[in-house]
This record gives structure tokens, sequence and C-alpha cells, in this order.
């Protein structure tokens, strides 16, 4: 099974990004399922309904979330019906927290389980995304072996730890948050498909996507600033390419995808 | 110029891998400067003074610090006399810190200024990084225009920051501290040499270069424990190779450097 | 010297409490000069003009602030000129951020200097309190002997050592931000009169003078919450009234203010 | 049923209080029940078998704890063997952490169940103290009305809201950790005795129990430091006396406790 990933879009300019690359991407890698992260697609923080049911338009099969989950009022009203939007697991199951955090892409006579998790490391105290990890994947391996885990994170300990820990049971382990992509995507011993953090998608000259000015504004003088995506300038896709043993839903290929002015796409 | 930076060497397998890749490293690159992290050399924890000095006569011009610098004791002792250790500059100025955050490296007729700066988001409460940093560049620009800088920072948003800050006026600002390689390295538009983090270098099947069970076991019960590293096991090195023009400084050339045994060494 | 200093007056019900009992206090201590932390004044976010000069009005003779200091747009519009509005000292200096740090506050032929500092442990990044704190005392003292320093700071470590570090230099050290007063004021061996937290003024039965609904809710949902000030219900007040000496701007008397109904104002 | 509090012991010096003022205690408030924090009775740092023993020989009949559980490696050797030592209950339930989070303490008749919990904001990464509090209360209301909790936290937002999410369920919840006894106690309006933080036993002219040269100088140099607590020297005792009624397990009274040279003990 082939799998396409593609890291934080952030705003307008990571969507079109998508729309411009998306089938150049699949023409290349022939993947069977693409997965976006969506958590900043809406102007950088959240997601809207129409901008997740153009990602659904545009070819992508599902999309993950993480800390900007709930930025936009609205996702209160459509998460629930969004089947294959899905937000971090790891929230406290018992309160009523709307989502869910794993869906499944049904591909011919197969299907994908994908989770999304959160980590808790400089983010915030939610519910332990090991064990509630273990517990999904658990639940999925019922019905496939096709497991992926998208691990929205800031602490690199944290994200290796997942990765070992995930190691024989997912098929892969993707970081997302930090927008910046990894080097070191890597098959671990018992063939779990592992990379720190798959980068993000969107502005190439800002920070983490965002407009520069303020935020080395902010650095500079402690004051509150507001953050804004561009509407136009260079842009960046961050993303990866996974293929999992079709039997045992193991990585045999993980492939980082990095597009941008100084490392353009070639077919 | 040509420089060679190796990221965060942890340990004695650390350091196994300098001694070994380093005349490797030398021979395909023919760098006039080679630079080391250091502050995990010491089993993952500070350095000594007999490693700095191996690592000098092992062909490295200049060891740079971060957060780990002062966990030897004996740090205290032989850093003053330490002429090209460079711990990071932005402590407080005026209560007699220890060491300094610049040094310069001759090479021929030319000098590397190489400046340590330490990030302050999820890290502690240091200088501001950005003002401090900015004022080094100024002086050692008096005396070369080579310079550059190691920061040793967690969070992508204050290195991207700091990179666009100094662009234009550092040759180059290479990150270290997560010990994950950054799959971003680029030249800024005004010639400044960018990687949000050049990466580690020690124990290729860890966490962060550490034995990884007594870090996984951290997280899932949340007790304390006593991160290793160990004395053997497969390996890794981890850096970035950078040129800089002659006369202006701008950086022409900026590669990662990735070795383990998923992407071997080749000439 | 006698002064008042009243803490964190947080939305409208704060400001009653402070028409209501400001009268009634001034009666019962006879203060020289009243300051108030009004970093929470509108609506739990900031202050506006109209606020300000009310508390002037009121008898306020000196407003300090905190990490709220810009939540309201217009601050920036008239900080500059509020002569008794004080931000935290310890922002970046040489970047043009408004406002000011200190202010005098004349008493007849004499003066008090009113010192206000950021905390950093567990609040951001911000010039180191101590040393700017220093300098600003040094520099009030060739004025006055009296110097009151509000210490807006979260960790209790912190604020001690503040208290201790200006001992015999500051007249006094007020902590205020954790909305919480402190049963530990006292006069250190050297003279200086020392309080954690001064405490908040405002609702009663709400977490840190917020409605307490929308914040369980947040902990245990980690959903994102709007935090409101009502509009009314029980009220409580918390300041400290501190006496120095006239000579030597030593603290000689100490006490802390807790009004509310558990524990009613008496003249 | 009446009980008293201790908070935070900290080292030989915070001993040698409860050794002293425990009977004189005693005598004046007849308290059912005593309890008090030990998380740091070994000089600042966890606790031994041999205080612990030495607490229950004086008079002691319960011991809490905290973040510093874990401190003194010997724990784990005597914590499952300790009945009367309380580690933070919300630690993984799943993954064999030793000790237990809630014990019973038999008053003729009647039980007294005390609970530990930990808090999450600017602590770690601990299980949901709410949830596991509730469900710890739930059980403990079987056997017993009187329930109290020792809340061991450090944001005061924290504190309040649990103690307004347990006020109906909980007889009382008294706040540790900070080391500063706060003036907030109360009843809430369903019953529950409330209280931030009951503050510390020890040293009184440091910085939380600690010689505070070391701190002061962490402060202003960013370098490491070892915190000591002093051998002798001035001391203070901070605790909680609070009654319970005997049908409803609602608090009747709470009182704070705080002796130090400036507010001596009288009977
Ligand atoms: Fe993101
Ligand atoms: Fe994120
Ligand atoms: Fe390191
Ligand atoms: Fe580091
Ligand atoms: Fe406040
Ligand atoms: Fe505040
Ligand atoms: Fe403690
Ligand atoms: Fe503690």
């Amino acid at each position: 099974m082939k799998v396409l990933f593609i890291g934080d879009v952030v705003g307008s300019v990571g969507q079109e990004m998508v729309r411009e690359y998306l089938p150049k991407l699949k023409s290349k890698y022939k993947p069977q399922a693409t997965i976006v992260n969506g958590e900043n697609a809406a102007g950088g923080r959240g997601i809207t309904e129409k901008i997740y049911k153009e990602f659904l338009q545009n070819g992508v099969d599902a999309v993950t979330m993480g800390n900007h989950t709930w930025d936009q009022r609205e996702i209160f009203d459509f998460i629930d019906d969004a089947k294959k939007l899905i937000r971090p697991a790891n929230y406290p199951s018992s309160v009523g927290v709307p989502g869910k955090g794993i869906a499944y892409i049904k591909i011919n006579q197969q299907e994908l389980a994908v989770i999304n998790l959160h980590g808790r490391v400089f983010m915030g105290d939610f519910e332990d995304p090991f064990q509630i990890g273990m517990k999904l994947v658990e639940e999925a391996k019922k019905r496939t072996p096709h497991i992926l885990i998208d691990f929205h994170g800031e602490a690199t300990s944290e994200k290796e730890a997942m990765g070992w820990y995930m190691d024989g049971h997912a098929s892969a382990v993707l970081g997302t948050h930090t927008h910046v992509q990894t080097n070191d995507q890597r098959i671990l011993p018992s063939g779990t498909g592992y990379m720190s953090d798959v980068g993000m998608t969107g502005f190439y000259d800002g920070i983490l996507g965002m407009k520069r000015e303020a935020i080395i504004n902010k650095f500079l003088t402690q004051l509150p600033a507001r953050f804004e995506v561009p509407d136009n300038g260079r842009k960046k896709l961050n993303g990866c390419f996974i293929e999992f043993d079709n039997v045992t839903g193991k990585t045999k290929i993980i492939e980082s995808i990095r597009i941008d002015d100084d490392t353009p796409f070639y077919d």
C-alpha cells in the first residue's frame, strides 16, 4: 500500500500548493491514499468546513489536525459529520470532546487506519499519547495491518520515543507540528517507518509559514504580535511518501518530499 | 572558505564516529575549518578537558556547547584556558560567567568567527540571543566577513527567526540541540546559509543518542530515569558542509551530511 | 511614609470594590500613597485610558501592570502620556517598547519610587528582572529612600529570591500575578518589606476572578475556552498596607488586607 | 473530625520543627488525625524510610508527597510497605508505578480518607488530576464522608479549579508545593474547605527552605547550582487546622497555622 502524506498546510498559499502539486505527486508516486495535516489551513489557524471539503475534492483521503484543531469556531459544528477529519485521539475520553482520533480509508479490499496523536512535552495536558496510541493501534489491528500515526509534537525526545515504542506495532509514525522537515526518515528494526517531522506546506520565505516581520519583532520586543499568512509569495511543499507491505503492513520504503525553489520538483 | 560542522557529539560512540569519519570527510570536502558541538561528548553530559583536547588533536578547530555546558564540574577549571571552546554567548555578562561566546579560527590570512548562542523558547532565562548575537556579529565584522553562528535552540520558530534576522549579517546560522537533523538547509536571500538543526553524532538506535528503554519508560511511568549512552552499537554522524565566498563571506554552498547504516558515506 | 497597595483589580467588579473600599481603607490606614495593580481591570484583560483615569480620580496615585499590559490595543495610544501608569521595566530597552517601568509619586517634600518588574519563570523571555531591578533601585536611590517594587511573577522561588536580593536596597518587594494572597508578609533582616503575592480584587466566587465554569471545563476537556469576568456577584479586595521609615525608607510595618464575606472589613 | 495538616517539611530543620511543635499543636487543636507533606523531608529531596518512621513515631498519621516523591532511591524499596505514605494518585495506573494515592486513617469508629494529587500546569505530564481525583473521592465516599485532598500543584488557576470542582464532594482541598502559605482559607458554598497552599516547614531565612545564596546566584548567572538545606538557623512551621462535621464530612472550621519569629506560636 502506497501512501502520500503532506505536512501542515498553512493558509491559502498552502492550499494552492496542494492543488498544484497533488496531481503531479500522484502521477509520480501512485499513492492509494493521500493524507494532509490541515490544522493550519484556515489562515494559519484551524480549518473550515469549506477547506476540508475542498481537500477531499482535490483528492485528499483524510485530514489530520493538531493543537490548532479548535481555532475556527465552526469546527464544533461540522467535525462530527466530517468522516475523514481526524483530531488528536488523546483528548479526555469521558467528557464529550467532539470528533474522533482514528479513521479508516478504504482502498479496494484493504483499509488504512489513520491515527492522530498530540504530544505533551512543551504542548499541554493531554491524555498519555503512548497508552492511548497503543490502544488504538491494537483496535485497528483487528481490521487491518496498515496503520499510520500522525504524531503532532514538539519535542524530538517524545517523537523518537513514540517511533520506537510503536516499532513493530504501527506501520508508520510520522511527526508533524514543528513545520520543519527532518532528515531522519528510516525504517526501524521491526518495520515501522519513522520520520520526526514531515514539515509544512505554504509560504517559503516566512517563519513557520507566517510573515516573518511580526515574529522577529515579537522576539525582539516581547510585545504581542498578530501572526499572518501572506496572500502570495514563494511557496513550498513538504511531505513524505511511504509504502507498506501489502500483507504485513510493515514499511518497505520511506522517502521525504521537499519541493521549493531551492529543491524543485522533478518527475 | 570551506567549513565542516558536526552536530552534537554524544558520548564515546559519538567521539568514535568523529575519529573514524573526520579524515574521510576532510578528504571529501577539503574544509579549512572544522567545528563540532561538544555539549554531550562526556557520556551525554558536558565535556571534559581530555575530550576537548582529543577533539583538537583529531583535527577539530573549535568546539561549541549548549545547555549541557556546565554538566561536568571540571569545566569551571579549564574553560577559561580552552581557547577554542565556545559556550553560549548570551549568559549574563556582568556577573562573572566563565568562558566566552565567540572565538576566531585562523585560516591562512583569513579568520572565521564562531559564535555560540542559546535559545530561550522552552529552554531557560538567558539574555536575548538576537540582541547579543547581533552585537557579536557586528564586533566580528570588524575583523572578518566569515561569521558562523551555532544557535543552540529547541523551537523552530526561534531558530527560523534567528536565521532571517541574521540574513545578510552572519555567513551562516546553523541550529543544534534537538539532535535531529532537519531537511531545510538553504541560502537565504541576502546570503546567509541556514539550517534549523544539524543533528547529532553517536548511537543510531537510541533516542537522542541515549539508550531508549529508560526514556520510553519515563514517558510511560513519569518516574525519574537515568539516561545513558551505550558503550557500543550502530552509530551515525550528522553534520553540515558549508562554503563562504572568500571576499563577501556569503554562503555559496550548504549541504547536509548524514551518515548511518541507511545512508552510508560515499566519497 | 504610609502606602496602600491593592492587588490585581479584575474587571468592573474589581473596580467597584476599589470605589467602595478605597475611602474606608484610606480612613483606616491614612496612606500617603495608593497603588493598584491594574493589569486585569478591563474585563480581565489589560486596561483602558478611561479606567486608568477613573483610578486616579478615585484616589489612586499609581497603576502597575504585568503580563496583561498590552491586551487592550488602545494602550499603545495612551501609555506614553499616562504618567502614573507603570509597566514591567524589564522589556528590552533598545527596541522602542512604549511606556516606562518606574514612576515617582510626590508626597509633600518626599517621593515614592514605584517600580514594576516581570518574572521570567513560567512567564516569558524578558530581560533579567534582578539586574534591571537593581539598576532602577540604584537610580531611584539618588532621589529618594522610598522605593516600592511590584514584582509580577508566578514562581515563589523567583519571588522570594527577589525579596532577599533587594533586602536593604528597596523599601519593599510586593508580589502580584497569582491572584492569591500569600500569608508570608514580613520584614527581612535588612529592612525590606516582603510579601510573595498581594492577591486580587474582584469576583470572590470565581477562579482568579473569572467565571469558574469555563475554566473547570477547560481543565476537564483541554478544549479552548473564553474566560470572562461576571457582571456581578460576591466581591473581594486583597491588598497590603506598608509603612516605611521616613528617613531610611526601611519598612516598619507590613500588614495584609483581605476583605470578603468570610473576613469582613472592620475599622 | 479535627485534622491537623503540616505543609512541606524541608530537611532536618523542618523535622525539628515538627518534633518541637507537634505536641503543642496537638494540645492546642486536639486533632484526631495529623498529616504532613514529606516530599522534601530528606535534605530537601524526597523521604527515607527512617524519616517516614520517625514521623509516625512523633505522632503523624499519614505522610503525603509530591514531585519529589522519587528523589531518594530507597523509596522504591519501602513505599509499598509504607501503609501511611501516599504519593500522587495520578501516575499512570497500568504500568506498575509503586505506592498508592489514597490511604485511610482509622479514628475510633470513623475513617479519614487522604488523597494526594499532582498538578499538571508547569509541572509535568501526569494523568488528569480532576478525573482521577473524582474517581477516588467517589470510591472513598463508600467508606467515609471524611475525605481530604492534598493537591500538590504550582498554578493557582489549577488549584482553585480543583477546589471548586471538588466542592460538595471532598471535605477539603489543601494545596501544597509552592512552599508559601496562602491567605485564602475558606469554606466553599457546598462545604468543602479550601486553601491554595498550606506553605512549608523548615528554614525561615531561606528561599523555599533552602540556602538562599545558591538560588540567588542561579537567577543572576543561569549557571547550575546545588540547592541545600542549612543545618540550623531560624525555623518556621506552616500548616492548617480543619474540622469536618462528624456526620456530613463538610468543613466547619478552617484555620491557617503560621509559626515563625514574626508570628510566634501562642496557645
Ligand atoms: Fe502546524
Ligand atoms: Fe501544531
Ligand atoms: Fe545536545
Ligand atoms: Fe542541547
Ligand atoms: Fe493579574
Ligand atoms: Fe498577571
Ligand atoms: Fe515541596
Ligand atoms: Fe513540590
